[in-house]
């Protein structure tokens, strides 16, 4: 099994209310020095190594489930060999 | 400013329904090849470089706002210097 790293961020031209309220949070709190908070998804998954193409597979799981292409980046990392 | 990017993922031995979810519909798309399904949060964020001790300051924002350390791990990196 390989460990894959999805990450998943908001399009630039977004809008990200839930990153503008953490940001007001913070800065509520006191941490003034923190600006343009953006909020994104990060997914661990193994992936068996025997899977045909699995850069294909993955970048098609990315588009048809893990996010919305529509609203949404993805970019992943095929990272090392675990057992499972 | 610096780009500082924030990874937040459930404890090990906390369960995830949202991870189970997404195997499940990937399962059910016919992606058999994937298991272990984890779903956690990824930010960026902005922080002024002259801001003291950017190191802690990070720290605290992670524990106090950014993740929940009852049944949250969080890790990050302060990336490059970019214009605001």
């Amino acid at each position: 099994m390989r460990k894959v790293k999805v990450y998943v961020t908001l399009k630039e031209n977004v809008l990200d209310p839930q990153g503008s309220a953490v940001e007001h949070a913070l800065h509520s709190l006191g941490y003034q020095a923190v600006s343009h908070v953006r909020i994104g998804k990060y997914m661990e998954l193994l992936v068996d190594e025997n899977v045909e193409n699995m850069d294909e597979t993955i970048k098609e799981m990315c588009e048809k489930i893990l996010s919305n292409p529509v609203i949404e980046d993805y970019t992943y990392e095929i990272g090392e060999v675990v057992s499972e």
